[in-house]
């Protein structure tokens, strides 16, 4: 197989399909956007879609399937969000269920599927722009942190704010502000720079998921709504059904990076 | 009265509930936002709210309150979305049924409200940076058209694209792209710049709404995606009822348009 930074996203989806990749999507594609996966049934959707509008920096939405459709428009032309995504995760009643790799025999109509921006997106725009990237050196998971930053509520969902966090080198700060905040569709500008405390995070070695990375003398920790709030919400809301990608294995779009800037 | 271009928001909003504005808001409260509306029965909601997600560009939603709920929280503190717009519009089943100055009479537990941005932040934009919008120095309404774009479809609602044209010196195009660009919330960057005939607009002259504005030489037409669209979608999708405030009728927010800035 071809190197998977190289492969088109067709090609990705296709081998993903086919079971021959199973694990994390990070680098895979280079230069096309991943999305995060909620699925839920129709009775729960209209209250998830106005969670992601009220919250649009933790649950920006990248494409939303009508009822029982399972193929893909925009974000992916032809693919099938049953099997394009190399692990998937059931929950009933917050509780896991099972991990599996297509969910074709869990199908049903009435099952609503939102795809969600991912930090893939603007990490590679860092990283092009030369600013390092801790957790990708460090070939670790990103550090995650529940705040004290309540959500907006929306009917059935409730629930804190998610961030993800970035040490950040002072002299790269404005430049990574900039960058980020051009992206609002991958949670966009940091909702928060300096003490962790100030966001009601206790001790920053100790994510809340994740692995914790090293803040270097002269770095400041910067924090970002993360795509993890949405699923932490639904699961605290204990949804009778709910099927999300398997953490780290996301859905390879057909979109590009650049695609995404506003500006 | 002050002067209306600097009464507050809550100021102005107290005199269009005591029936003392009647009139476009356009120019009163200068820096902060306004908002077009748009109320629905619950049972159509989330196929409206499912329609402004996928068309973010015509439908870029502000709030979305809780069906029955008139207090407004987020873009106004304290504000009743019955009797704080100048002039409403009902229309059942896509019939115009009567303009009123407030809708408590008619309000409904099922109902919810929509509150969709408006250009007027970006206009305001334009004139600051000293770029001249000709509908507002003629004191025009801005021409808007129908176009070929069709809208993505979502459940109950489907239709094409109205667009708003503003005639930009060449010198200004740059600037104005950059600008507008920077407000996603309040229909963002173009959608189409220079010839009307590839958006399927016929004569530049006739405008479907609002009036027609002269195009001087060195000037190309530039087109955003309009707020008429979501009312113009519904009704001709002729939901049972729907409410909407009286074309130039709007919301003053408490939003300052710089807030909308992503960048």
């Amino acid at each position: 197989m071809k190197d998977q930074m190289e492969l088109t996203p067709k090609a990705a989806r296709e081998a993903i399909r086919n079971g021959e990749i199973l694990k994390p999507t990070a680098g895979m594609c280079g230069g096309y956007a991943q999305g995060n996966l909620v699925i839920l049934p129709k009775d729960l959707a209209y209250d998830f879609l106005l969670f992601a509008q009220r919250n649009p920096k933790p649950c920006p939405i990248l494409e939303v399937l009508d009822a029982g459709e399972y193929c893909l428009r925009d974000c992916v032309k032809g693919g099938d969000i049953r099997t394009d995504i190399p692990k998937y995760r059931v929950y009933e009643h917050g509780v896991f269920k099972g991990e599996y790799t297509d969910i074709k025999s869990l199908w049903r109509d009435d099952l609503v599927s939102f795809v969600i921006g991912c930090s893939f997106t603007f990490e590679s725009a860092l990283i092009e722009a030369g600013i390092e990237v801790r957790h990708i050196e460090a070939k670790t998971n990103v550090p995650m942190y529940i705040t004290n930053q309540f959500c907006k509520p929306a009917g059935f969902f409730s629930g804190p704010t998610v961030v993800s966090m970035r040490p950040i080198a002072s002299k790269d700060l404005v430049r990574t502000i900039q960058i980020t905040s051009r992206y609002p569709s991958v949670h966009g500008a940091p909702i928060h720079i300096g003490d962790p405390a100030l966001i009601g995070i206790e001790d920053i070695n100790r994510p809340d998921f994740g692995d914790s990375v090293e803040i270097k003398a002269g770095e400041i920790p910067v924090f970002w709504a993360c795509g993890v709030t949405p699923q932490a919400v639904a699961m605290q809301s204990k949804p009778k059904l709910m099927i999300t990608h398997s953490p780290g294995h996301m859905l390879i779009t057909d979109i590009k990076n650049h695609e995404l800037a506003v500006i």
